[in-house]
C-alpha cells in the first residue's frame, strides 16, 4: 500500500477512498454530481517539521478537508499530497 | 459516549445538541428556522498540540462559534470537527 | 457573582452592565436608540494561554471594545465571551 | 494627574490635549474644522506585557497618530485608551 | 548535471521535465495546450535557512505546484528557482 | 541639530532635507510638483526593540521610503517618525 | 566597484546590469521595448539582521525577482536597493 514517493517535511500523499456511485436507494450517480470524497489511506509521510515528528503513518485512514491537498498523478494514477495540518482524524 | 476516531493535534469531535423544535411557547419552529445549535459534547479528543496539552475531554459540554468546525458523518451520523481554540468554554 | 462556565484558555465571561434607559436630562431612550454597553463585570475567567495567567479575576468591573466578544445565551441570560486581549481596562 | 483606571497589559490611557480654537492669526476655528489633536497626557498605565515593560509613564506627554487608540467615557470625561506602540514619542 | 548558481537560503534551482509532445493516443499536442510540467530535476541547492538544513539535493527528482517558483533566464536556458517548501515530494 | 523628543522604542525623527526649488536647467519647480524628499537628517533615536539596539545614530543622513513614516508638527517645524525599519540606508 | 552607503539590516545596494539594447539577431530594442534587468552586481551589503549574518557580498553577481528592490538615486546614478532575501541566487 506504500508509494515510492517521499513527501517533503509535514506532507503526506493520501490515495482519496472512491467515492460512491450509487445513492442510498440505489440510483446511479452520475459523474458530476459525485461528491469529492474526504475519506483516504495514506500511501507516503514525510519526515515531519523541525521538532515536530508526523502522528500518522502509512495506511492510515483519514478524513480530510473538502479542498485539501494538491492532485499529483503518478504512475497514471490520482493522489492528493497534502500537509499534516490538513488531516482532520484518523478513523 | 466516546467515539472510535482519532482527532490530529488539538481538534476534538463534537456531537451537537439537537436544535430545539419548539419555542418557549410551544410553537413547532420549521426546519429552516432552527437555529444552528453552539452547545455539544465532546466524544473524541485529539493529543494536542506540542507542549500544549488539551484542557477538554470526552464527554464535557462545551459552548462554541456560531460557525465553528467542520461537519463530517461518520456511521451515518453528523459531528463537528473542530479546534480546541474553537471551543469558548465548558459548562 | 460568579457563573458555572470554565471558559477555555485566555477567556472570560462578562455580563454586561445594563444600558441606559434615560438620558442625563430624563429623556427616556427607546429601546432601538440605546448604546450597547461597554462596561460590564466578569462572571468567570479561563486559566490562561501557557505561560501567561489571567489578570483579570472574577467580580472585575472591566471596560472593553464596542464589538468585543461572542454573545452566549445560559439559563435564560445573555452573557459575552470574550479573550482577555480584548479588555481594555479594569476600573 | 492619575486616573483610577488599570489598563490591561501594555494599554496606556491618555487625556487628550484640548484641539486649538484659534488659527494663529487668531481666526476662530468652528468645531467641524478643528483638528483632533495628537498629542496628550498620560493618566493611566498597565503593566507591560510578559517580559516587556513600559517605558512611559503617568505624567509624560505624548505624540500619537492620528486614528491612536479608542475613545472611552469615564467620569463623564473622554479619554483614549491605547497600546504603547500606538506612542510614536514622549516630548 | 549541477548549475554554477549558489540559490539564496532555502532556495533551489529546478530543470523542468519537458512538456509531453504527444497525448497516450498519439496526437500531438500543440504548443498552447502544453501542460506545465510540475516535475522537474534539480541543479543547484542553497544552504538552507538558519537551523534548518535542505532535504533535498541536486540530482533529485521533484514534484511541485504548478505556479512553484520564478523562471530565470541562465546561460540561454530556462530553469525554475524556488523555495524548498514548494517542493511537494522526491519521488 | 538634536531634538528634545524621545522617541518610543524602535522609532527615529527625521528632519527631511529640503526638496529641490529648481532643476538641473535651472527652472523653478512650482510646489505642487516638487518630489517628496527621500533624504533627511536624523534628529533623535529611541532606545530600539529588545534585545535590539539601534544602528542609526543622531546625525546621520539617511535615506528611506517615498512613504515612510508619519508627519509630526513640532515647535512650528515638520519631521517624519519613522521606524528604523523603514530606513534604508546610511549615507 | 563598492559604495559609501551602508545600508541597513539585511538590505543591500545593487547596480543593475544594463538591459541589452539588441536582440540576439541584432535588431535594436526601443527603450520602452527593453527588459527590466533581473541581473545586478552587490555593491554595499548591511551588517545583517540578528543572529542572519549575510550571505553574500561587495561584488556579487546576483539575480533577483522582476519586481524587487526600490529604486534610489545616489550621485547622479541608479541603484536598486533589496533585502537580502529579495535575492534569488548567486552566479
Amino acid at each position: 500500500m506504500s508509494l515510492n514517493i517521499k513527501p517533503i517535511a509535514d506532507r503526506v500523499v493520501v490515495e482519496a477512498a472512491p467515492a460512491e456511485t450509487t445513492t442510498a436507494g440505489g440510483i446511479i450517480i452520475p459523474d458530476t454530481a459525485k461528491e469529492k470524497p474526504q475519506q483516504g489511506t495514506i500511501v507516503a509521510v514525510g519526515n515531519g517539521k523541525k521538532d515536530e515528528p508526523m502522528t500518522v503513518k502509512v495506511g492510515d485512514t483519514v478524513l480530510y478537508g473538502k479542498y485539501a491537498g494538491t492532485e499529483i498523478t503518478y504512475e497514471g494514477k490520482e493522489y492528493l499530497i497534502m500537509r499534516e495540518s490538513d488531516i482532520y482524524a484518523v478513523i
